[in-house]
Order: C-alpha cells, then sequence, then structure tokens
C-alpha cells in the first residue's frame, strides 16, 4: 500500500465539507492521523461520537501542531480569524488551504496571517448539498465532482502536486485557475443561482393573495427545485455574498437586463424571442449531462425516490 | 371489478402528459377504449408502435368522434384552432378537459367552440418532467402529484365528479379553483420560475470572460439544478408566458423588487437582511418535504443515481 500523502492532517470546522474530507480521506487513505476542531462545542462533541476523527482538539491552535495539512472549512466570513489563530502555529513545510466558494476574500483576510515557512493554496471543491452539520457528511461527495485550487506563488509547485494528489485521491478531478477568475466563474455557476432560488421563495412567501400552503401543494411544477437550493446553510450563503460583491453585482446585472429584456417579450408577445432562447438554453442541459455532471435520468431521478403521498 | 369511469377516451396530443395519461388510464382501467390524434404525422407514428392506444387517428375530427371525455394535450398557443376543429364534433354529454399550464387563456380560447350539449371542464395537472415527446410518457407520473379543476358552471357536478374520479384513479389528488386563482398561483409555483431558469442559463451561456465549458464543469455548485427546467420543451413554455401574460408580469415585477432589495443589501453589506432571507426559505422547503412533494433525500437523492466520470 501507498503511504499516505500527508502524515498529519487538521480539519477546523466540522460542517458537510469538513466531515466528508474525513469520510473520503480514510477511504482513500490519504492520511495517517485526522484530527479537527469546531467553533461550536455542540458540534465537536457530535464530531467525537461518530468516530471521524483521531482526536477532536478544543481550539484550531492545538488541532493544527504538527499537522502536514490544514483544512479550513468554516464558513469564509471567518476564515482570516481562524488564520490570525492558527498562522503562528503552523509547523514548517505546513500546507494551509481552505475549501471556501469565494477566493479573492479568502486570500485578502487569510494570506497575511501564513508565515513564510508554510505554503499557502487556496482551494474550492464543487461538491455539496443542501445539508449542512458533522452528520451530512459522507466519503462520496467529491467522487467525479471538480476541486478548483488557485496557487499564489509558483515556488509552490511541489505542495501543490501534493494537494492535487489529496483531493485527485478523495476522488475529486483537480483544476487550476487564478483567484479572480475563480470568483467570476462561480459567480456564475454559483452564486447568482443561489441569490434568485433564495429570492423566488421569498416572494412566494410574501404574496397576499396565494397562500404558503398552496404554494407547497403545488411545488412539483417548478418551485421546489428552487427550495432545495434556498434550504442551503444561512451563515455561509450570507458570507459568500458579502465576500465576492463585485463579481455577484456584475452577473446580477447581466441576469437582470437579460430578464428585462424577456419580460418586454412576454409583455409585446415576442414569441419568436423567447422560443429562440428556450430552445439554446437546451444545448448546455445536453453538455452537462455528457460529461457526468448531472444525472440524465428525468426529474433528477426522483422518480426512482419513495415519496409519501401528499 | 368496478366499471371504467368513461367508455371512450380521445386524447389530443401525444406529448409527455397524453401518453402518461394514456399509462395511467390503462393502470387504473379507467376507461374502456383510448384513442389519440396528434398534429404530427411522426408523432402518430411513433405512438401506433408504442401500442398505447386503441386506435391512433389522423385528424382530431375523427379522435372525438363518439368519445366520452376528450383530453387536449396540446401547447395552450393551438388550442383554440383544436376546440374549433372538435367543437361541432363532440357527442352529447361528452366531457372536454385540456391540461394547459394556463386556464384563462385556455378558456379564453376553446370556450366559445364547446356546445351546449357537452361540458367543459379545465384542468392542469401538477407533474411533469424535462422530457418530451410519446415516449416520455410513464404511468406513475402522476401518482401522489395535484390535479386541479376549475369548473365554470354549476351545472357541471356530475361531470366534475366523474373527471375528478378519472384523475384519483390515476394517482392524483384533486382541488378545485377559480381560474383567475389558478393562474396566479401558477405564475409563481411554475412560470415565473421557469423563465428566471431559462434566463439564468441564457445569462451563463452569453458571458465572453466564462466560457460554456467552464459553466458545464463547474455546474454541480448549483447551476445544473436549472438546466433541468430550462431544458423543458420550447414551445410548451413560449405558449404559456404569451398566454399568462397579466399574471407573469405581475409575479415578475415582484420578483425583480425583491431582488433589487437583495442587491442592494449586498452592494451595502448588510449581512442581517440577507440572513434573514436565507433563514425564512428553510421552512418552505421543510414543509414541501413534509408534505410528500418532494425527496427528503439530499440532492434530490441524486448519490443513488449512477454517473459518469466527467
Amino acid at each position: 500500500m501507498a503511504e499516505p500523502i500527508f502524515e498529519r492532517v487538521a480539519i477546523i470546522g466540522v460542517g458537510l465539507i469538513g466531515s466528508s474530507i474525513a469520510h473520503a480521506a480514510r477511504r482513500g487513505r490519504l492520511a495517517a492521523e485526522i484530527v479537527a476542531t469546531d467553533a461550536s462545542a455542540s458540534v465537536r462533541a457530535r464530531a467525537s461520537d461518530l468516530g471521524l476523527f483521531d482526536a477532536v482538539l478544543e481550539t484550531s491552535a492545538e488541532a493544527v501542531a504538527e499537522a502536514d495539512l490544514v483544512v479550513v472549512c468554516t464558513p469564509v466570513g471567518v476564515c482570516g480569524a481562524v488564520a490570525a489563530e492558527v498562522g503562528p502555529k503552523l509547523k514548517v513545510g505546513a500546507v494551509l488551504t481552505d475549501v471556501g466558494s469565494v477566493k479573492g476574500a479568502v486570500v485578502r483576510d487569510m494570506g497575511p496571517h501564513v508565515p513564510a515557512h508554510a505554503a499557502f493554496i487556496p482551494g474550492h471543491p464543487i461538491a455539496g448539498t443542501e445539508d449542512s452539520g458533522p452528520d451530512a457528511g459522507f466519503a462520496e461527495l467529491f467522487d467525479g465532482r471538480w476541486a478548483i485550487l488557485t496557487p499564489l506563488s509558483p515556488a509552490d509547485e511541489a505542495d501543490v502536486a501534493k494537494l492535487r494528489g489529496f483531493w485527485e485521491g478523495m476522488g475529486a478531478n483537480v483544476d487550476t485557475m487564478s483567484v479572480e477568475h475563480h470568483d467570476l466563474v462561480f459567480a456564475i455557476v454559483s452564486h447568482v443561482p443561489h441569490l434568485i432560488a433564495y429570492n423566488i421563495v421569498g416572494t412566494a412567501a410574501d404574496l397576499e393573495d396565494v397562500t404558503q400552503s398552496e404554494v407547497i401543494k403545488y411545488s412539483a411544477s417548478g418551485f421546489r427545485d428552487f427550495t432545495r437550493i434556498a434550504a442551503s446553510d444561512p451563515t455561509m450563503w450570507r458570507d459568500i455574498f458579502l465576500n465576492n460583491r463585485d463579481a455577484v453585482l456584475e452577473i446580477l446585472g447581466r441576469f437582470v437586463e437579460d430578464l428585462t429584456a424577456l419580460q418586454r417579450a412576454i409583455r409585446w408577445a415576442e414569441g419568436d424571442k423567447l422560443f429562440e432562447l428556450f430552445t439554446r438554453t437546451r444545448a448546455i442541459r445536453r453538455g452537462i449531462i455528457e460529461q457526468g455532471q448531472d444525472t440524465a435520468a428525468p426529474d433528477f431521478g426522483r422518480r426512482a425516490a419513495p415519496e409519501t403521498k401528499g
């Protein structure tokens, strides 16, 4: 059997991603030892009960001592505070990474606290579910998904290769790109989609003439798809929007511009414009299915799922 | 065994819904005979090959002769033309219904062609997938879903009861409501959600700085959910927006108003406003799952689906 890639891995923040990394790294035998911590005492207690880690420590400073790889899995809004605490404790040669959905703000907030003797390589696995917390994780979360690294310095090449191997060992494909490009790409493929999902659910909840009960009963006509995304962790998503402001506002501006054109096409009964868009959007769905990024089963394969009768 | 509810059922338009009605009515033994027609010769040929119907006729006029129940399953934009053709051929006591996602325009376009000796009871089953055509149908499509009837006259009570029994026999729960209320409810739970899904996919396709290949690769971060809806039938959806204009524009106006407030909260870093909305939207998701209108499995249960590695 191959040597583990990292001797000791420390996970800071035991939510969906932190716990999934523990499951997946164990499955791939990628670390000799995995320790963890979390800001919440109840999450730490639960993480201990789950037996996912070799040790669950009280503080981030304790968790990173002697760690070869430190993975910050907290909401991005507290990454800076975590880095301030762990930076001075990082051992020589340690690799520090994160899993945040924005990279510019993470680099801005964490970067200044990383000592020269450690390598800071920001990361972002493109995987998740709407569930949160230490019980939500599972070993297969990253299988066939992408993990993105945004290396900051050419000098980190050997460490980038090790970190790439760690993600590949957890089942992911790895891409690298610049911090700025990452934040623009994820504004369109993730952040603005989440924002409009939250927004439509909010609009529906506030209507006077349609009851919440009606919205729920008839949600299978499209609405329910948006509610899954709009059930994601509120703290995580608040932090994402506050920390990727410029790219989100840029993409949102384009979204509203395009929506206004559609609105006008509806008002003036320009059916051809609607038909043209509705035809064009099918090609992207086909590409996603062909590349294995979604199931080809109709309705996400929900037919197979047992459902109670409403 | 019980008698079938209708002796002869005629289905006009053999797409996802028309073919699913045939499957479900056979499963429930709800009709002694089911015949069909479609405007497309190739769809008629395919419908014959599938063996779903006792007969596939060339014209709507032929299909409705001697039919006790006529179900118009065409895009709503051609309902009026279909009614003009079949109205004079309806037998005495026949029930005419439809499955369109808008009801006001259908009543406006079909109503004038229905003779006094037949009952016109508009309908709308809240079920579907992103697939289209005669091969897309299946018997379980309506199980546990809602079907809405919008009766126009108190005199139709006995026919409404029969039609209700037909939908219940296909596995659906049945609600009745007014035409106007229907069109407002479905503007929020279906039409505007589809519009913004089509719109975000279009916005993504048009970006200069993010490639279509990147959008596809990283779509598991949220975007892919929207592409399923945006792969729905273009003709059907063009007709829906052209025929439910007022309600769609009203709901769209509210959606944009709410989105503008969110945009402003992001610009001014008002994290509390974001957090409040993101917390509130979770309750609606819980209601949908509790009432059996979506699977409780994370990520729509996609974990269970076999996926190729991208």
